[in-house]
């Protein structure tokens, strides 16, 4: 992998083994392809990226990703604007979006307090988040982080900063996963999922 | 994977997806990762292909990619300009380059003949080929194709051209892969090597 005669192939193939997960041998796959498509699909393809990075925005809202200064879900007014869901990122909106069970708000940190990566909670954007729930009608914060370790941190430093808050805070509910067998579930979440038992209901 | 708000980040995926082996959601990952890189960085990402794409040449002698009229290859004055070795594309010089054995000049075809493809002689560099032979010093000429249908009767369709020019021409040796189990090894392979055996040298 070492004799690369073009620089420009190189150089190619060296932009394209940044993206994680792409090894140089990929990259030379993927660039190669590229070398046989049509002069403007590459330009295309390049400016997609170029674009993106340039003229895309984050809601002034809730920060999610947005083509404006408000994003679509903040400006939808069939969302029920009394709800917020706390994520770490826009990954996150996306995957519980497509769940199509969440018809509130969002509000994206950009991340997690993470003392072993410096990540303070300054880093996020908690005062954001503290200025809505003080300025405009919200009756509950739903925390939706992972459940690591940076992820109960988060939840707990949120919990403690919205308690002067009059909102509900909740979480979202932790326990065995559907499809899951309880025989391999791991100790500390079946412990819990029993400790939080609910009423059974037949739907 | 359905809900991307964004339309500058949908493009970005659309993109990105068009890669060979990329998938929507390898394709966001990736995006989302050049999201979080600065803006100059994914600038130079995005020029990379498209300079490559509109600045790249190919060799007018063999039909390597190059970044001038004449590759790297054939400019070398200390590579054997009496031996090219023909093979279907870039990939393979560079394979063919990097286990350092091979010493001569190369032709690139720019496929092998496949009529199931639509794939035809006039649609390769074969004329070029048969200039240089006619034209130029060479006393050999080596067949590096793969051992497929295609490669096979791309060969013997060469050879068949070739055959008017006082060159010799070889093909690069087959049989049984350094590290396979003769158990293992596919009968035509096993077949042809114990037919094509050679003397044995201890090296």
């Amino acid at each position: 992998m070492n004799e690369i005669q073009s620089k420009l192939l190189n150089d190619a193939v060296d932009e394209m083994s940044r993206l994680p997960g792409i090894g140089r041998k990929t990259a030379l796959r993927l660039v190669l392809y590229l070398l046989r498509l049509p002069n403007n699909e590459v330009q295309r393809f390049g400016n997609a990226f170029i674009n993106m990075r340039e003229n895309i925005c984050y809601c002034k809202h809730c920060n999610n990703i947005s083509d404006s200064e408000v994003c679509g879900i903040c400006n939808n007014p069939r969302r029920d604007k009394s709800l917020i869901c706390v994520v770490e990122s826009i990954r996150d909106v996306m995957s519980i979006e497509n769940t199509q069970q969440y018809n509130g708000l969002y509000h994206v940190l950009g991340g997690i307090i993470s003392p072993m990566e410096g990540i303070a909670p300054s880093d996020l954007k908690i005062d954001l988040l503290l200025d809505r729930v003080a300025t405009s009608d919200i009756d509950e914060v739903v925390l939706a982080l992972s459940t690591t370790m940076e992820g109960e941190t988060t939840c707990f430093y949120l919990y403690k900063k919205l308690a002067r808050y009059p909102v509900a805070v909740t979480i979202i509910a932790r326990g065995v996963g559907f499809g899951d067998e309880l025989e391999y579930t791991d100790e500390l979440t079946l412990g819990r999922s029993i400790k939080n038992r609910q009423p059974f209901t037949a739907r």
